[in-house]
């Protein structure tokens, strides 16, 4: 029987390789429901390809204009409620959340209360509210698979083996745009120098998020949250070749590490079939080609974001969320022309000292810290 | 519940690290038996340590020698019906067999039809008699753990995985101690200098056969039948620091591997604990440190022995125990100053070239082909 998928954020980056997955394995899925923010006509494109029972656009004026273009039957639903219904809604088995930044949140907890497997791409989800999204999984008994390719890695590392017997895990960074310049060369780096990663092809909020380490930084805490496994377990080195994607060591000083060439069809493909692995599109790793892998220091002095993020997780409670909020508005203002580079830890590390954590946040109390993180770090 | 050992080969490398596991975690454990050869000093040791309920000698002659010395109670046996006896009796859950050489098959057979687990370090069990060992194996329900560290990886790379989704093994190879030599300036090396070997401390007959390639060659046909492969889906490279120890590529073209210092206590002790972890005083494994992983092709021109095995595989039947038998008679002639280090290779390839394979054979055509081998590789 096919898989029944929605994906929430089908535009963007991850969005877009799901449906590359999915179309390179057509009768082993079925699209139950799209999203897209503002990207309509790749959107309309999508429909016509995959023939989604419901879509959800951002605004009414969006949802007007869709519906005009869409099959007859097709729902076409709008806004953060529209959101919310898409994720909890209809048959799907899976909902992939691949929406950037922390909008995701509410629409991945309603997935989770309506019992759905989570393929989650949305990093701030459990960085803002892991607690409460990582405890009503457990309630419900659903799955959340990570998508991106370190947790991805973590995940098929821990296949078979028992959790309680990881002694660390190793996260790999590739250091991002700027891994070969000094912290001084940093001064003045242009939006376009920032986003030429050097192995991912990625959205350009992931691949900023790269170059400061902010993206690191919210994997170690996704990490915390995803293995139940304490900061002083969770390492980070950079491998400029990102080819090993991450390795777990365990209690006999066994280290079992995930490689591949860097494609993230092949984590999300995972996501979709575990525990089965399935043919895909990609390139085959071939490490005599390869030559070599490197690795060195993670340098908290080079990359202050790594130790912000450390900082935050520990402080735990509402710090995480500042932690992203500001670290989101940073970025948007970099991407604006707005601020220089070196501003976004700046600011990163500003709204964290002024910010005063709160324990175990509802979802209310992470909304109102985001908001006041918001807030702060736009005049910041 | 104690797990009950038994040690075929307790004073050789493997067996008296296999002991070195066991007194790391001695309420684990009750050593059942153990069987030595000549180093008869060494085994008094072992018995006055570890207190075996049984142990096995060469000769009567040494039998009589050592019930001097053991407790009483302690039951002594002898030759190849002793070693067997030794294999398939007494409560043992699960039989260590470390000997070196082809003279493990029977007493492995006779483990495993009493059925008891097997820790495979005995390489040339499979490759002499592959088909009889896991056909016996699955009739038994019996698990074939193997020993050595690339094997062990890939058994570990295959956890919680399907063995269909298996598309490639590729089995790592230090190089030896020649292999930053080309060929032409193997002509005259000492056995001194091929006893160096630059990453793991073995025994002499290993290190030579992994200067040679030999070790790979006969871990290549092993690995044909511990998971079921065809040789075309078996890949060698080099990896000169032998840290990745082996790994498996699936069909989704991710990898799995497995990594750690060089330290046979961690694949042993797998053996033994599998499918739990426990800790080992061994190093930990550190990247930063390592600095670099290097890979280069594995060349057939260079090491003529990887091309004979694969040949001799390919060929089935009792090839590859004249591929074995030869290589292991004309390593000892090596060792004994009789022949340079380039006959080895030439040696094997004169038996395979004169052998005339048998299909399926049975353990009396296996002892012919074995006896015909060494015979002929005695004076090729």
């Amino acid at each position: 029987m096919a898989k029944k998928v929605t994906i929430l954020g089908s535009t963007g980056s991850i969005g877009t390789q799901t449906l590359d997955v999915i179309a390179n394995d057509r009768e082993l899925y079925e699209v139950e429901g799209l999203s897209a923010g503002s990207n309509i006509a790749l959107l309309l494109e999508q429909v016509d390809q995959f023939k989604p029972k419901r879509v959800c656009v951002a605004s009414a004026a969006d949802a007007a204009e869709v519906k005009l273009h869409v099959p007859a039957g097709t729902e076409v639903v709008h806004g953060e409620q529209g959101l919310i219904d898409l994720a909890a809604g209809g048959q799907s088995d899976v909902v992939v959340t691949a929406i950037v930044g922390s909008r995701g949140l509410g629409a991945t907890l309603a997935a989770i209360e309506a019992g759905k497997s989570v393929g989650l791409a949305n990093k701030e989800t459990l960085v803002t509210a892991g607690h409460l999204v990582m405890s009503l999984a457990k309630q419900r008994s659903v799955s959340i698979m990570p998508i991106d390719s370190e947790h991805s890695a973590i995940f098929q590392c821990l296949n078979g083996e028992n959790p309680r017997s990881i002694k660390r895990i190793t996260l790999t960074a590739s250091g991002g745009s700027f891994r070969d310049r000094s912290r001084d060369e940093l001064a003045g780096v242009t939006v376009e120098q920032a986003l030429k990663h050097p192995n991912w092809s990625m959205g350009a909020k992931i691949t900023i998020d790269s170059a400061t380490m902010a993206n690191k930084g919210l994997e170690v805490i996704e990490a915390r949250w995803l293995y139940d496994i304490g900061y002083d377990d969770i390492d980070v080195v950079i491998h400029p070749e990102s080819i090993i994607h991450s390795y777990v060591e365990f209690e006999d000083h066994s280290v079992m590490a995930q490689l591949g060439l860097p494609d993230m069809r092949v984590p999300i493909q995972y996501a979709l079939t575990y525990p089965e692995r399935r043919p895909t599109p990609t390139g085959r790793l071939d490490l005599v080609k390869q030559g070599a892998l490197h690795f060195r220091e993670m340098d908290e002095q080079r990359y202050p974001m790594m130790r912000l993020a450390y900082a935050a997780g520990r402080a735990g409670g509402t710090a995480t969320t500042a932690f992203n909020a500001a670290n989101e508005v940073a970025v948007a203002r970099f991407l604006q022309g707005e601020i220089g580079f070196l501003d976004i830890d700046r600011i990163v590390e500003t709204v964290l000292e002024k910010h005063a954590p709160i324990a175990n946040p509802d979802q209310a109390t992470i909304a109102d810290a985001d908001a006041w993180a918001r807030m702060t770090s736009s005049s910041a």
